[in-house]
């Protein structure tokens, strides 16, 4: 009778929609030897009484403690894995005094293999430990130390999916960090690709290569090119940045006579493994560029209050059909987790909406239905993370993969405000989403491997 | 050689200024029984070295452990004490369901007092635990149990001013939850305020009564200009909200032909000991005579987001000489952590500079000159906090109360991303208010006492 490689018993939240929450109160959790949920039976369905009793008793049967509950795991969509290491500072400083004076000197010290590896061991473990099961990450420059974080992520069970950062125009970049040249760049990144996808072979929950040109401003038109077809030679994953902010939409505009959108096109970037961060300054040309070539947007929005001059318009892109997901865009956006960047885009959201100017009169500060509620934040962080990757998580659904989070509401050192024994399973949904700190993420599991506990 | 009571060794944060941050490196700080801070001692100081011979092999000597750090405790200037209990709940619903389904009903509850003891006391060892040392409570209309809130706070050793809230008008309040008529309210209000002041004298740390309309609308004129009188007759603290919606801002203006704070004025509500929460529609004018009569603002930045329809600039109101502290708002700001707050405040201030409709040009989108850096949102939640209050709290310096949080910044579970062992101190701070956890928050000491450690 172990048809099941296990069974979890317990309440889970689970996008239905967009709108909508799932709640499975007390259901059964059937997973698989691949790590995939094979089946999820309610207390009344007919086999649940026979599961219960050949499974409840054997060392395959997790039963929810009360006050714990299961949400599947968060997939963040944008990641500086080197800029773990100096997340909190300097964001009062320009972005230039920013970038020059902190993050590209640092990014260059990962050269260093050792210094590399306690960063990213440290940076891969706490994501799980904010239940972010799968995270794509821009590495460095540095093919070695990419691979290094992919080995990690590997070694730690989380669905990594890492690129090679490729910087490697002279004129825009610091000699001190940049690609040696566009030949060495491309070469780099064919044989970071080919190393990952190896390594991949062997991992259970999959880690994957991703083509990552920084952002235009940073590349030669050769290596975008070069990059294009790496990506379509290996059907790999895409990364970059795009529209970000003011300054950087107008460079590329001056370059082209084109939005990022287009340009990033013409070099065969966009696509339905493609992920752009931010983009904040798409145009409705733009947007439909994105929604047809299935180009998701990797929303960030506690980096947005520093670096994006503005507010993405998230009801509009999402109702012009593009996936739209969380990313925490470390450092730039200076926290681990999802739960952070979740709220924050309820709150950015509500800030786009009725505006932020009070000397202006209410009906010109904002801009109308922009506002998002904390269900559609948290399927930004969960089923929209999957669809933008490809990739079948972030939902608690057959056939979708066991990468979940077990929360505890009743952890004695961190206990949620929940005072009422019968309290409705929705306001305790949103009391986990806006109270969880990573003591209450008792478990994390992914593809059906447990990678935290605590 | 005992003459203090202890002895601190460690290295302390501090604001120096609004924009300034000292940093008191391996210093001493010497206590006395009164709670309060007698000496601070420089390591190049004379009298360094004896005081270590004489105090380090005693009970009286704490030595902070490598990686530990002092931060000042926090002022919270705002918290609906009852509202915890829904803290995360129903805040997509728009404000006058979110009053009338949630928080009255909820509110009315604490007319038990088995309720209120199990939220109340969570919610200030919560405080505690998040940091914070000093609160300014909003309690419910009943007298008992804001009474209990405020021994709750003795009890826990925590600096509480807690207000029995009045809400007299049967126009605007619901019958299920006001004050029974005028003359109840005012004669409830003066017994809690001689009750507590009773309480408050057997209170090392102090706990205080304070005069507390809801807002005006809730309120009949009789009521405002009795709670003005009890308030000048026992030299109380005085609380409510001012101009925080478009809604609210309207109303008064409709009733009395002049904004809230000339409204408060007349009523004898604002002076030194008064905070008002929000604020965000202050005019020039209403800034003024905050700044002239000392009434200090309560900014709560995360419920802004939901129910203030505009971010508060700051800046400007800072540069007219008002006070402005900081304030978590529970349960509309959905944290007990001024952390979260903290960061937040910088984060609306970035929008409020930059704007956040970006189909609008850069030059018309955003106010220029509102940002503000983490010191001074630090300052905010700090030494602001202790001048809106006009109590010696809220710096770590001579004459002020011993009231700190030991942060560790090396917790195993919750260590933050410190990797140069040599790490600028500046830096350390900025990762402390940017990544800390309650993990990391090891002891909680308000007015020389111990009252949290884990
Ligand atoms: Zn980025
Ligand atoms: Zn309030």
């Amino acid at each position: 009778m172990n048809e099941h490689t296990f069974i979890f018993l317990g309440t889970a939240f689970t996008s239905q929609s967009s709108e909508q929450i799932a709640i499975l109160k007390d259901h059964l959790f059937c997973v698989n030897e691949h790590g995939l949920i094979e089946k999820i039976v309610a207390p009344d369905s007919a086999e649940y009484p026979t599961l219960l009793d050949s499974y409840e008793d054997t060392q395959n049967f997790h039963r929810l403690s009360e006050g714990q509950y299961i949400l599947p795991g968060f997939v963040d969509l944008h990641v500086h894995a080197p800029q773990w290491a100096q997340s909190g500072t300097a964001l009062d400083r320009p972005l230039h005094d920013w970038l020059h004076t902190y993050t590209f000197p640092l990014e260059a010290k990962f050269s260093n293999l050792d210094f590399a590896t306690n960063v990213y061991e440290d940076l891969v473990q706490t994501l799980l430990n904010n239940g972010t099961t799968t995270a794509l990450y821009f590495a460095t420059v540095h093919k070695e130390a990419s691979l290094l974080l992919a080995e990690i992520c590997a070694k730690k069970g989380q669905r990594g999916l890492v690129g090679k950062v490729v910087m490697d125009d002279p004129e825009q970049n610091p000699d001190y960090y940049r690609d040696f040249d566009t030949k060495t760049a491309l070469k780099d990144t064919e044989e970071f690709i080919l190393a990952v996808k190896n390594l991949g072979e062997t991992v259970k929950q999959g880690v994957y290569p991703v083509v990552t040109p920084r952002f235009i401003p940073s590349c030669t038109d050769e290596a975008l090119k070069g990059l294009g077809e790496l990506a379509e030679k290996y059907d790999t994953h895409i990364q970059s940045h795009c529209s970000e902010s003011d300054w950087e939409h107008q460079y590329v505009h001056g370059r082209y006579g084109k939005n990022d959108a287009f340009a990033l096109h013409q070099f065969g970037l966009l696509g339905d493994k493609s992920v752009m961060a931010h983009c904040n300054f798409l145009s409705d040309q733009d947007a439909d560029l994105f929604a047809k070539t299935g180009t998701a947007i990797g929303h960030c929005p506690l980096s947005n209050a520093y670096f994006a001059n503005s507010v993405i318009p998230i009801k509009r892109f999402k109702s012009l059909g593009i996936d739209i997901g969380l990313g925490t865009d470390i450092s730039a956006g200076a926290t681990p987790s999802l739960y952070d960047n979740a709220k924050q885009a309820v709150v950015s959201s509500r800030m786009l909406e009725d505006g932020v100017n009070g000397d202006l009169p209410a009906t010109e500060r904002g801009v109308p239905n922009s506002r998002l509620t904390i269900n559609e934040a948290f399927y930004l962080a969960t089923a929209v993370g999957g669809e933008s990757l490809s990739l079948p998580i972030g939902r608690i659904e057959e056939n979708y993969a066991w990468d979940v989070q077990i929360i505890d509401t009743k952890v004695p050192t961190a206990r949620l405000p929940i005072f009422d024994p019968s309290e409705d399973l929705y306001d305790i949904f949103q009391k986990i989403i806006y109270n969880v700190r990573p003591e209450n993420i008792r478990e994390v599991w992914v593809q059906g491997e447990r990678v935290h506990s605590r």
